[in-house]
C-alpha cells in the first residue's frame, strides 16, 4: 500500500464495487489548471525539463488550489519532521517523472528511503494525471512506511479526482499488527488518539458517501478508523470549499497524530515481534505490486515505462 | 462475537456511532405478535412453562412472520447439518430463558457445544425482547464458532429490530486468521466463494444503508465481505417484503456457503497454526465478554440474572 499503490489501484478501482466509474457520457474534461509541464514523446532521460524533479513533484499540477496547497503542506510537514531520518530521493530521473508515449498519462514519483537504522522504511509521494476517454483523472498521494524497529501504524493518504466535482478521499494509519489478537494496539493507536472522530465529522457533510474498495485485500488492510469516502458536489466551488475546510484540516490533523504517536520512537518489541512485523510488511508490499501496480502501470504507461517504474519501486520495497 | 454478544453489544450500539438510537419521541411499540410466553417475576426455575426451553427458543416471538420463519429455518438447517457434532443444550433452565424482575426484558439462549474432538466449538442462538422507553427492541441471532481443528471462518448472523420499520442486518463469516498475512485464506474463503456479491445486491435496495459499529474492535473482527446494513422502510409491509425476498435468501445462501466451505472438514494445519488460532479465538471470546456482555446484561436484566447468564456463557467459552 502506498501512494503509487493506491493510485494505480484506483485505476482498476479497488475502492469501488465496479470498474472505475468514469462516465462514458462525460466529455473529456480540461485540466483544472493549465499544465506546467511540457509533454515530450522523446525519452524522458533526454527531457531538458527533468532536472528539477523534486520541484516538479511538488508542483501538483492540474488539481485545484486547495488540493495542491494541502499536498504541498503535508509533504513539507512530513519531510521537515522526518528529515533527520530520510535519505535524498535517488530514483532515476525517468522514474521521478514518467509519461506514456502519447503524452496522455504522466506522473511524478518521489521516494525517500529511511536511514538505517531508523524508524522510517520509506516515504513515498506521487501525483498522476491521465486523460481518459471519459475525462481527466488526477491522483495525488502521500504515504510513509515505518521500519520493523517499531510496530506503529504507517501513514497513508490519497486523493482521487475523477472530475472537478468528484473526489475520493482515503486517509488512514494502516495497522501493522492483527488488531483482533492485539487489542492493546487498537487502544494505543486508534482509541486513545480518537481517530474515529474525523470519520464521524466527515459523515455529517451531505455530499460525503462511504467508499468501498473492490479489492478485499485492501479493505482488510486498513484500520477500523480509516476514512474511505467519495465526495460528489454540484459544482467545483463547493468541492474546493470541502477540500479547504474539511479534507485539509482532517488530513493535517491525522498526519499530526501519526507524527506524534507513531513516528516518534521505538516500541518495546521482542525479536519475534520484529520478525512478525517485518514479515507482514513484506507481504503487504508484495501483494501491492501483485494486485495493483503490475497490471495498471503497463496499461496506462506501456510495458517499457511500467517495467522501469516497477523495478525502481521494487528496489525500495526490498 | 456471537449471538448474545452481538445482541447485547447492540444494546450499547457497537454497530452505530452513537448510543442506541431509539428515538425518545417514539411511543412504546406493541409487540408485532402477541407474546407466546407468560411473564413471571418468580424465580425462572419455578416457572411451570420453562420445561420446553428449546421449543421456546424456536418460537422467536414478537418479530414479524418472515423474520421468524428465517430464524427457524437457519437454526434448523444449522442443527440438522451439524447434528452429529453437537451435544444437547445443557444450559440451566434459568439461562435458557431469563427475564428481568419487571418482565420488560426477557430472552432465550440456546447453546450447544461441539463434541470433542470435532470441528465445532459451539453453536449459539438467541432472541431478546426489551421494552425500552423509546419502543420495543427485538434481537435474534445465530452464530457458530469452529474449533481449532480448523482455521475456517465462523458463522454469524444477527437481526436487530428497533421498530417494525427499522432493522439492522449483520451477516458474516468472521475470519480466524489475519487476512493481511494470509492472502491465500482470503482467496479460499472470501474470493472463491464470491461472498461479496450478497453485499453488492443489498446495496442496490434503496432502503439499505451501511451500518458501522461504534466498537473499533468489532469493526476489525469482521471480514471484508461482511454485511453490516441498516434497513429503514416507510412501512411494515415493505420491511417484511425486504426480509422475505432479500435478507432471507442472502442469509440462507451464506449459511449454505459456510456449511459447505467452512464446516466441512479439517484443514491442513501445523501445531503452531492450531495454537495461533486457539489463542485468537480465546481473545475474541474474552473481548466479547469484556466490551459487551459484562456491561449490557446487568443494565437490562439486573446484576443477579446477568451474573447467572454470564457465568453460563463463560463456561461454554472456556
Amino acid at each position: 500500500m502506498g501512494v503509487v499503490v493506491f493510485s494505480s489501484h484506483s485505476l482498476r478501482s479497488p475502492f469501488s464495487t465496479s470498474p472505475l466509474s468514469l462516465s462514458p457520457l462525460r466529455p473529456p474534461l480540461p485540466p483544472s489548471k493549465p499544465p506546467q509541464i511540457s509533454f515530450s514523446t522523446s525519452s524522458p532521460q533526454m527531457d531538458p525539463q527533468i532536472g528539477g524533479s523534486s520541484k516538479r513533484f511538488m508542483d501538483f499540477p492540474y488539481v485545484s488550489a486547495p488540493h495542491r496547497d494541502l499536498m504541498v503542506e503535508l509533504v513539507s510537514t512530513m519531510e521537515s519532521r522526518l528529515e533527520s531520518s530520510l535519505l535524498p530521493c535517488t530514483l532515476p530521473q525517468d522514474v521521478q517523472y514518467y509519461h506514456n508515449h502519447t503524452g496522455t498519462a504522466h506522473a511524478c514519483l518521489h521516494i525517500r528511503s529511511g536511514l538505517k537504522p531508523s524508524l522510517i522504511d520509506f516515504m513515498l509521494g506521487s501525483w498522476l494525471h491521465c486523460e481518459l476517454p471519459a475525462g481527466a483523472l488526477n491522483i495525488t498521494s502521500l504515504s510513509t512506511y515505518l521500519s520493523p524497529l517499531t510496530d506503529a501504524p504507517n501513514f497513508l493518504m490519497e486523493l482521487i479526482q475523477s472530475s472537478p466535482t468528484s473526489l475520493v478521499f482515503i486517509l488512514d494509519l494502516p495497522p501493522r499488527k492483527d488488531l483482533v489478537l492485539h487489542p492493546d494496539y487498537l487502544q494505543t493507536f486508534y482509541e486513545a488518539t480518537q481517530l474515529n472522530r474525523h470519520r464521524q465529522l466527515l459523515e455529517k457533510i451531505p455530499e460525503v458517501r462511504p467508499y468501498s474498495s473492490s479489492s478485499l485485500y485492501i479493505r482488510f488492510l486498513v484500520s477500523p478508523t480509516a476514512i474511505l469516502v467519495r465526495i460528489e458536489t454540484g459544482g467545483t466551488e463547493r468541492m474546493e470549499e470541502i477540500v479547504r475546510h474539511h479534507v485539509s484540516s482532517i488530513a493535517k490533523e491525522v498526519l499530526g497524530t501519526w507524527l506524534d504517536w507513531c513516528a516518534c520512537g521505538e516500541r518495546d518489541m521482542g525479536e519475534a515481534d520484529r520478525d512478525y512485523v517485518a514479515k507482514r510488511d513484506r507481504m503487504i508490499k508484495q501483494k501491492t505490486i501483485e494486485i495493483d501496480l503490475g497490471s495498471s502501470l503497463p496499461r496506462l504507461f506501456g510495458e517499457e515505462v511500467a517495467a522501469r517504474v516497477l523495478a525502481a519501486i521494487q528496489e525500495v520495497f526490498n
